[in-house]
């Protein structure tokens, strides 16, 4: 990573039915009334490659697909994302506002289906070198009540579809993550009306608006 | 790799235009005449999902593809192929022949296209622990010559539309492998007849399966 990253990179993560999309466009959109441009992205996905590995992922149909094998799709589609959409907006000055990235993989691959953290460390520095993000905002739910929004939505697909011990550790991995570096993360209660957690994630991006200012 | 592997583990390597499919038919049916119960399988593919990713990573339609992106489909494939075929084919005695495995990921992605080998060694470590091919053949010819007959059978793939000097750092990193660890490596020089070819292997494989029965 020789480069310089003129903008500044944020990612919003959570287990299901945390209401990642909808608290997604009201970043973007108080980001835009603080005069700041982003794009919007996601993962797995945010390619033409990235979204065919994202139906490879979430076919609940598909074959049992092995550990090993999810870790890397995830990663060749992360590699993908990284040199044609996440870094190139970097450096044009554009922040970039993410749906799930790598703290995804340590909570859904590492503490989800048990694969070491060691193993995912490995991959991030392979094709993150030292690029992380900026701002992570954990919007944080029991996940009995998050599979339950979920649920009233319609079919599962191949992660959904998973039991509520896999989500609670999920959720703990999430929930570690943000404790070991208060700097970067941020949890916010999304078990609350939509006026409460608009008015936190608010706050939260002014403050780090100010900081990086 | 705590289970025992009963079965041996064949690899057959070479770059473009050496003749892998019918060496490969011509291997299996030594084997038979021996005895010697085996699957022929490749990579990248092998597997449902392995077959898809190879549709991904062939197409010389599809957008640029990234270093790494390239890197980890190939492992995600590998990895569903040693879960799924090659594993329990070793683990219940039966024989894998398989046409292309990790050396391939040194000769093209480490040598074509310059990927670290430190890099591969470490998905190489994750995903296969210490499983290894116990003989791996490699096919060896002038990359002229071979593109030459690869460019008799028609349209190229996106690896096949390579230039020239990608082609030679395959070769090159093929025969440096084979040269560092000649108990494992057989290298077949195959711009000759396929008779003298067959003669080759037909001895090599004779020795083979007297060192290891």
């Amino acid at each position: 990573m020789v480069s310089v990253m003129k903008g500044k990179f944020i990612t919003l993560e959570g287990s299901e039915g945390v209401g990642k999309t909808t608290n997604m466009e009201f970043i973007k959109s108080c980001l835009e009334q603080l005069g700041i441009e982003s794009v919007v992205t996601r993962e797995p996905g945010g390619t033409s490659l990235g979204e065919k590995i994202r139906a490879l992922l979430l076919d609940r149909d598909s074959e049992f697909l092995d550990d090993y094998a999810e870790l890397c799709l995830i990663f060749a589609a992360r590699a993908q994302h990284l040199a044609r959409v996440i870094k190139p907006a970097l450096e044009r000055g554009v922040w970039v506002l993410c749906d799930r990235f790598t703290d995804a993989t340590y909570a859904y691959q590492g503490g989800g289906r048990g694969v070491a953290d060691e193993n995912i460390e490995m991959l991030e520095n392979m094709l993150q070198g030292d690029l992380r993000p900026d701002l992570t905002i954990v919007l944080d739910i029991d996940p009995e009540i998050g599979l339950a929004r979920v649920k009233a939505r319609g079919a599962f697909d191949r992660f959904e579809q998973e039991q509520l011990h896999f989500f609670q550790r999920v959720r703990n991995a999430y929930l570690a993550r943000a404790a070991a570096d208060t700097q970067r993360y941020r949890v916010i209660d999304v078990a609350r009306s939509l006026a409460e957690i608009q008015v936190d994630l608010r706050h939260e991006l002014d403050q780090f608006v100010r900081r990086v200012r």
